[in-house]
């Protein structure tokens, strides 16, 4: 690595497959808190689909996501039911084997009883060949990795604690930094002023965000940048912007 | 139209549009309340894309979606801050003029006293050439459809407000009727007859998903059909399903 290197930026897309999302019998809980966590490790989430459980859909989805961004998680569709067809998907998308796993077997079968080891249970042991596995410390059937596709589960509370325990294998770029600035100026108010303060500092991303809150609404100034040095000069003018309107800008973390 | 013509399936997709929902700051909450008017009006929510405000990035997408489906809607980005540029890049997929609309301007000049009129409001009436409006009833600046897409707002209470009073023009297909039946039998445990059921009624969809309710865990089964002739025996299959291994089917509405 040389000094002059840029710093690498680095990407993630989120498949959610489910018919349940898209016919809003279920609200989406992972998309928020994967895109926190990722930018937790330096990753920046740029795309989201929300796709149904149909498999020449899941193929050509994740084969449009993979060879477009760093990583790709998939949540949803690895359960033991003859609905849940995420993994057979992913085999098919890469264009490998797909068959169960001993390995995977193994452990469904050290965590049931043998009378609970049922045919739809030892679905979840079926996996394209070549994966590793991603562990699943609440209910044992692992999830895994093929290339640089993540298959997660859709429950939330299992998504998240087999997540926790693959991060340390995700590799970040520069982290994005951030500053949010609220006031109770209204968005039409400051608009060509904020996009003056925008111009002088194009390294930094501004967003404003309409609010309301306790019966009064303002705007939400979201700045960011991966250069902490750009982003202070940036803020102190949105603060002088604001105050200039007769507002009191107020940090939020 | 003749008796023999198969019913017509009309298919969605929603665009949300925001860097906001992709950094983990905002919850989404268009995409339960979309899925759910449009399955109500016979309209299928096929795909759900989230992407950055980024203009090349709207161009692609909305490109890519607006001849996939029949309807698209976007949601985000048509606001009066430097950061809105939704509209723009919609005229730019659609390779049609951007500028002023005179009748979107006339809107707001009524709405805002004079002294209210700033640069910024007037931005929100910058269209691509040859829209129909979609009324604002809550903060009167109009969102927009041009061809199949359909440019709404992203703060929901504007954004279902516009919608609802919008939908009209929206044509359904033949609606999808479901089932929810949930028992405290886990899916692991009934995976093989369920997917007997499935095999049996081929043309019911049947979606199983785990639920964690009053501490006890148990399986979610949803039918889906656009014949109720068809969804009935099926369900009665499944409630027997359910019986023969000690369990108690519920229907939910």
């Amino acid at each position: 690595m040389t000094a002059a290197e840029p710093p690498r930026v680095v990407t993630a897309c989120i498949v959610i497959i489910g018919n349940e999302i898209l016919s809003g019998r279920t609200q989406d809980a992972n998309l928020q808190y994967l895109a926190k966590a990722l930018g937790g490790l330096g990753i920046r989430l740029r795309e989201v689909r929300v796709i149904p459980d149909e498999e020449p859909v899941i193929v050509e989805t994740v084969n449009a996501c993979r060879v477009r961004f760093d990583y790709v998680f998939t949540t949803g569709g690895i359960g033991p039911t003859h609905d849940d067809i995420t993994a057979a998907s992913v085999a098919k998308a890469f264009g490998v084997p797909f068959g169960r796993n001993k390995e995977a077997e193994a452990i469904l079968r050290r965590h049931y009883r043998p009378e609970d080891v049922t045919e739809g249970r030892l679905r979840m042991a079926d996996m394209p060949d070549g994966v590793t596995f991603i562990a699943n410390p609440v209910s044992s059937a692992p999830g895994f990795q093929l290339g640089n596709v993540f298959v997660l589960p859709g429950v939330p509370k299992i998504m998240q604690a087999m997540f926790e325990g693959m991060k340390h294998r995700l590799v970040g770029g520069v982290p994005m930094l951030s500053k949010t600035i609220t006031s109770f100026i209204l968005e039409g108010v400051i608009a060509a002023a904020l996009s003056r303060v925008q111009e002088k500092h194009r390294d930094v991303e501004i967003g404003s965000y309409p609010f309301f809150r306790h019966g009064k609404t303002g705007a939400c100034l979201v700045l960011r940048s991966v250069d902490a040095a750009r982003l202070d000069p940036a803020a102190e003018d949105v603060r002088a912007m604001i105050r200039s309107f007769g507002g009191e800008p107020h940090e939020e973390l």
